[in-house]
């Protein structure tokens, strides 16, 4: 279903804002409990006694090259995915482009911000939130998907992100999730036969880094020079640098696909335990760190769930969602066990039991 | 002097680029030695245990308003200076920039890179560098200068600075280097009376920070506005952040005042023995952290200069110098002993002495 942009939804709100009180259990953020790893921050403390040199960011893109197979052309580094999200909207020749909703709202707020008129996408409910064919207008020459999704935790297809892709156009693939989906079977990074593709990746949620800003892009070597013409010298910080260069060596790798196959499981009893709940239907197949679930009065149960110490993700600022939505974060076996303690006291103090 | 745009040089050029093989004593790029002090690194180093939350700028920024005795809504916190200079070149609306060179080229760079046709000011060796009234064309609807500027070590009256402020004018001074100036008579940070005036900061060169991405913008409120609307989100990482907040503390600022007193001593050391050289002249009247000077053959002295231990900074990238320029650093007396009997070598070398 294709709609013209409204600006009804704060597409500036994110999941931090949420949890910045403090005290709360935090179920609201996608970031991986108890990261960075000793291991990382002891890397990135190192780091700190080269500050007085500007960085060289020569390292670090050289293994994140080597860690997709990729020559260093095909890679740009990032102060985050975000800043990738605002050198796209800014540096490409785009005239259409698309964003495919419900997802991470900050690919449409920068489009808007670099004065685009931004075309959606939603997708259905009563389709899985999957993608279908014809789902995206032909014209459409930037188009925006999340894989896995946030909010919906949809692993699309690889292959129904490549039909995507049209000679002319720019398909841009936020892979921020990938690598908390055991084997990323789905993804496109390192693939270089899929014309206009643009791949980010986050290293914030599996590690921890939130706070130190580092991410990056993949992308055909031209799409590479033109976004990295409009980053500022210097984008990325040393200790940022030193992370991406620690996060991508193959040990790390090995630790983040465990850590990925602990996430399924810890999803599955999330999952097991919310199907208890009659008021409650979560958005089946989720393949990601998090859970999205639809129950009436969602935002009265976000309210009750902060009284009770508990950090949700609101729904209702995702273009394609509602205040019937919320969003949880996958947390391990004891605290989604509190949870699901709490959600039951929260349903009954709102009536729905 | 006006001249119209030309491409000659190389904007892109920056001192870290001279000082990457490693080895040399750096007196190409202007970050105060023996930084950052221990106490700093100390708090950049607690700030990694926040790493996975993302960056609250709030605090850092109340820090930064404070030390400048203005309000929230003046201040931006931005990932470097060279960030803010993207953002001035992408988020206001400007027809007819100019730029008071020799100067930091990187403000030119990123017009440019905006789009911008850039008008140049070409300051006058036999003016000592200094501002004279007409210089700047009155159409002018975006100014930028630096002060004290880099690479002259010119420091201009604030008085002759304030009074290129116009109706309709956005007046950059960069002023990334005025904190090792002692007392800083000339700085217009914390004025609220110049219509149009934008300042940019820096913690990078007295606290050793080049590495971290710190410097922060003040202005009117609608030009912080406009700008921060432009940054991605999450600008400043939570490192950056921390030791924004540290160095803006008044403990913080009396060291940088005994480190700018230092600086003078030790750069009158280096003026002193530099005067002993009847081939070299240095710009008088030098007040920042670094000295330009001329001399013939200065290109084939700086690559003597680097077979002897010592990195300069090339003057020839810089708008109105030329081959016959040199910038260096500043530093202790003993570096700048050994670096003089280097400089007497290297000029016999190549023939003149």
């Amino acid at each position: 279903m294709h709609t013209p942009t409204d600006a009804a939804h704060d597409l500036r709100h994110h999941g931090d804002a949420e949890v910045r009180e403090g005290g709360l259990t935090d179920l609201a953020v996608n970031v991986r409990a108890a990261t960075p790893p000793a291991w990382l921050k002891a890397r990135i403390a190192a780091s700190l006694d080269t500050l007085a040199a500007y960085p060289d960011g020569r390292a670090a893109r050289a293994a994140v090259a080597e860690r997709h197979g990729l020559p260093v052309e095909r890679v740009l580094l990032t102060a985050g995915a975000a800043e990738a999200f605002v050198l796209i909207a800014r540096a490409l020749a785009v005239h259409r482009p698309v964003v495919v909703h419900p997802q991470f709202t900050e690919p449409e707020a920068a489009l808007r911000d670099a004065g685009h008129e931004v075309g959606r996408v939603l997708l259905r409910e009563e389709d899985g939130f999957r993608l279908a064919p014809g789902d995206v207008p032909e014209d459409a020459d930037l188009v925006v998907v999340g894989n896995p999704t946030n909010p919906t935790s949809v692993l699309h297809p690889a292959q129904s992100i490549a039909r995507l892709a049209r000679p002319g156009r720019t398909l841009v693939v936020d892979e921020a999730f990938m690598d908390a989906v055991p084997g990323e079977p789905e993804a496109l990074a390192g693939r270089t036969d899929i014309p206009g593709l643009v791949v980010l990746r986050s290293l914030t949620k599996t590690w921890g880094l939130a706070g130190l800003r580092i991410g990056y892009v993949l992308a055909g070597p031209e799409t590479v020079a033109a976004l990295e013409r409009a980053q500022p010298l210097w984008p990325v910080s040393t200790p940022a640098l030193a992370a991406a260069q620690a996060c991508v060596a193959p040990q790390a790798l090995a630790e983040a696909t465990r850590a990925a196959h602990r996430v399924a499981a810890d999803r599955a009893h999330l999952l097991a335990g919310l199907a208890e709940f009659e008021e409650v239907r979560a958005v089946e197949a989720a393949e990601g760190p998090f859970v999205l679930v639809r129950m009436e009065r969602a935002d009265e149960v976000r309210v009750r769930l902060r009284g009770l110490g508990f950090a949700v993700r609101r729904g209702d600022t995702f273009p394609g969602l509602g205040p019937q939505w919320l969003r949880l974060a996958v947390r391990d076996r004891a605290t989604t066990g509190r949870f699901l303690q709490a959600l039951d006291q929260a349903l009954t103090l709102v009536g729905r039991r």
